[in-house]
């Protein structure tokens, strides 16, 4: 075999048919220039991933039809491989494949449709399509290609412990004897699966003993980044070409490929890759959403700090603006500390005192509280007037507002529903805490761009007079290892107990507070997810519950 | 044959195992005093239904096993057929199956599992659950029995224009010449589903010419309310039972059956089903939740006096609490309206003026508003300002915020995030504003509960001068219209435009409008379904998109 293969590892946006068309015509010239002989595109690039209940609209799945067409009318060389919702034509089953076209010389090439459908975490795929029944390989300019759709590559049984399907869709086309396999992907982001990723891939490759080429998506949809880092490996699984890790990429290889080059996984190290996926998934839900601008409540504290320098690496200094809402409970040190932030990042910074607001606050009340002693009630009207606040300059500047909780606060519920929790979307509610305190060091790696005294200072609500975030939890690099074992890796309390070395009483006792929470976070904002497992669409928790984990 | 057989439709609480089994342990205890020889209890009665990702935690399946094991040892007679999560005991596909077992003398009799797993909608089955290859008959006392599971009976070939899965496990039963059809259900209402129920379930007896007995949930579990209506049919067909709607209920009948009755759909009509399947709601989800008093913003509108009179027929007049908030822009009549229905459903009022705290905003804002034409931000401050003040209340007196919005108003976003969309449960969020009204109709038809002022008056936000929602919106008896095409039945702008004989411009910019105000329905609270399609968790949309139905 003797071919160019090129890899558009591109940022789609769900739904955006039209622009997404757009992008791959473009990327094919581009790709025909460097005389490439086929483009692999991601998994569904044409109406986008995910698009979710989109797939359940008939005039959406006949315009992604319709684009498909006219895209294989458009074509000539090279190839392109292209991802789509393909109608099933039977009157059995669900209605949509996830399907991908082999478009060449102005026609529907080959087709065909992923076999293994996730449904699990953020994937629903199960209620939209139907799986494919086989995964036939196909010839192309004389190699024998075995094409794979992202889960499709996910079931090897050297891999895990427990296989979710009968089928191995890579073991078969491997029987085939292809000279090449391929897989297109919509692969999100969180820590760590780009080393799991390479591992399987390798294994394929090596078993096949054949190349192998990888495309991935780039890019946020919603609570979702796509990392990129698209692959192509040789026969021996050493890399010949690797994608950019979260930026649009073309990738050209000569296959089958002679020098190996390392794997570079130092092109960002662990606490970028998270940075990056959060700087990508601002910008990308900012601008899918329609919005240029940006507003952060800035607290002083460490929180609201990286969440505005995160937004300020997406966006821009001049499209992000912080507001500074002190309370008679405000430490003199939060007023300056926001202060320096805002002047180190180079955003404008409104001030906008709330002790007058908060004063006729508890005058209407006072006589309805009467007799009641002071609680979280009070805490929550000074959270919610920032809240107000903040949204009525979100409106008036139609500048989207980014809340600003970490992933350990909104386990917790230590945090204000409508208040503090008020925005389009939660940069940081994947985010635990300790993590947050390596993001600050990793955005002051240059220069001092969030006051050290945000850093160094022990966090505090300031709802009340002398509040510490420790008085009601434990530290938190104690509470953040009980909630990954509870959250990512589903230890129960006895497991997380012995563990972990920690008292039952602790660890039943956070663990209860993370579910009795649960609704806060139905009405939080979209979460950017960066671990493998975050709240939002992919943890589903019943409310009313009559089950506490002991 | 010959038989007494029991219906137990009981109301369980999601992941109450400890609960539930009590529960089943009493209504067994009731039909052993009934001479029953079996007794149905509904579709995984001893997890609760729908558990959602409980179903992840070993531990909660663990308890859910040792339930089952310990309640095994406890039946002797009558037997039970108990629904519960199985383990799945190969390390291939998912680790549950959705079983149920027939318990006897102190031992597991009998044990099946699912087939067919419902994912779409409210759905997700095929997140948690394998599909049982196979459903085979047992017998028991003599008789042939064929148990199916909920969706099991809903992939008749004659019934449906899609079906689903390739397989039909009750004509499969049928095939075996069974003596009885039995299915437990975890079925929720929506309006008009109980006709097809019934269709269906007929259609079944009438095909295998034998007895059917159906046994469903009811009660309310977050946003799902199951609504019992059990039914036992003769062989041809006729009901010899109907268990009653929106209550737990036993029935008894002995079997083959002699005496048909009519079906009573009278027991309730269709708007008096609303009401119910809300009550119910309202009621259980308040409950379940621990709380005993809900409140309830009174605007002097119908949504509020609607979702008042739901909440005192759910909980108790003394149990529930009216907030009234005037401001400048509030008409006369808004406050005394809202005190005629304090007075008339027997509830307290509390009555806090927002219009000095919307000074103190106007003038923190000022400053940062110069310039800027007045818009929907001064409105929304407004909204913000009363949920703030029922959060208040609501954290103070430790009582459940009902929010008011309708579903025409949630589809608009003619409603105010963190304003008046704040609370713990919308309960008119599925409710279409036309019937809405027709709620107010049923709620007064005996005596004047709600002012007939509230009912005739136009409809109005009351959060500028002389603001009625007309002037934003087409009449509610066309938006709803259009609503119900788009959202419920999945009709484009042409077949909109065509079917209901209206302006492709008129179509189009309210569908735009629906998906333009994804963001804020992301954040509402859970929404009680009462129709086939219910924004929250059976309505699954991308908020960045870039497709807009034309």
């Amino acid at each position: 075999m003797g071919m160019k293969i090129a890899l558009a590892q591109i940022n789609t946006k769900v739904g955006d048919i039209t622009g997404n068309v757009s992008k791959i015509k473009a990327w094919t010239q581009k790709a025909a220039q460097a005389k490439a002989d086929l483009v692999l595109f991601p998994e569904l690039c044409i109406p986008g991933y995910p698009s979710w209940d989109l797939l359940e609209q008939a005039s959406f799945v006949e315009a992604n039809q319709k684009a498909l067409n006219e895209l294989s009318r458009w074509v000539q060389e090279p190839a392109i491989l292209v991802g789509f919702a393909g109608k099933n034509s039977s009157s059995l089953g669900k209605p949509l494949f996830n399907s991908a076209a082999l478009l060449w010389k102005g026609r529907i090439a080959v087709q065909r449709s992923k076999t293994l459908l996730p449904t699990y975490d953020v994937f629903d795929e199960a209620r939209y399509f139907e799986p494919a029944k086989s995964n036939k390989s196909f010839h192309f300019k004389g190699i024998k290609m075995g094409l794979s759709i992202c889960e499709d590559a996910w079931n090897d049984k050297g891999f895990w412990g427990r296989r979710l399907y009968p089928l191995d869709p890579v073991r078969n086309l491997i029987r085939e004897k292809i000279h090449l396999l391929l897989n297109i992907s919509a692969s999100p982001f969180d820590h760590g699966k780009g080393r799991t990723r390479y591992r399987l891939l390798r294994a394929h490759a090596r078993k096949a003993k054949v190349p192998l080429a990888y495309c991935n998506l780039v890019g946020g949809n919603d609570e979702l980044v796509f990392d990129g880092n698209s692959l192509v490996l040789d026969k021996k699984g050493n890399p010949l070409a690797q994608g950019r890790a979260f930026r649009e990429d073309l990738l050209l290889v000569d296959l089958p490929g002679s020098t190996p080059l390392p794997m570079s996984w130092e092109e960002f190290s662990d606490i970028q890759q998270v940075y990056e996926a959060l700087v990508l998934g601002i910008g990308d839900y900012t601008q899918k959403c329609g919005f240029q601008d940006a507003l952060v409540g800035l607290s002083g504290g460490i929180d609201s700090a990286v969440t505005c320098a995160l937004a300020v690496g997406a966006l821009g200094k001049e499209h992000v603006m912080g507001i500074s809402m002190p309370s008679p409970y405000s430490s003199p040190g939060s007023m300056t500390d926001a202060e320096s932030l805002a002047r180190n990042l180079g955003v404008r910074l409104l001030k906008i005192p709330i002790a007058e607001i908060y004063q006729v606050y508890q005058t209407a009340l006072g006589p309805f509280f009467k007799g009641y002693p002071e609680d979280v009630a009070e805490q929550n009207i000074q959270a919610r007037i920032r809240g107000n606040l903040l949204m009525a300059l979100s409106n008036k500047y139609k500048a989207l507002l980014l809340s600003t909780g970490n992933k350990s606060e909104l386990s917790m519920g230590y945090c204000t529903l409508y208040g503090d929790m008020s925005g389009g979307l939660a940069v940081l509610g994947d985010v635990p805490k300790v993590t947050v305190y390596e993001l600050a060091r990793f955005i002051n790696r240059h220069q001092e761009l969030i006051p050290e005294s945000s850093i160094q200072k022990p966090p505090s609500a300031e709802l009340k007079p002398n509040q510490k975030d420790q008085d009601d939890l434990p530290p938190y690099e104690v509470l953040d290892k009980v909630l990954r074992a509870y959250i990512e890796e589903g230890w129960d309390v006895k497991q997380t107990t012995s563990r972990l070395r920690l008292s039952e009483e602790l660890v039943s006792g956070l663990i209860r507070r993370v579910d009795l929470n649960e609704y806060k976070r139905r009405q939080a904002p979209p979460v950017l997810k960066i671990t493998p497992k975050a709240f939002g669409v992919g943890r589903r928790m019943p409310i009313a519950r009559g089950f506490w984990p002991r």
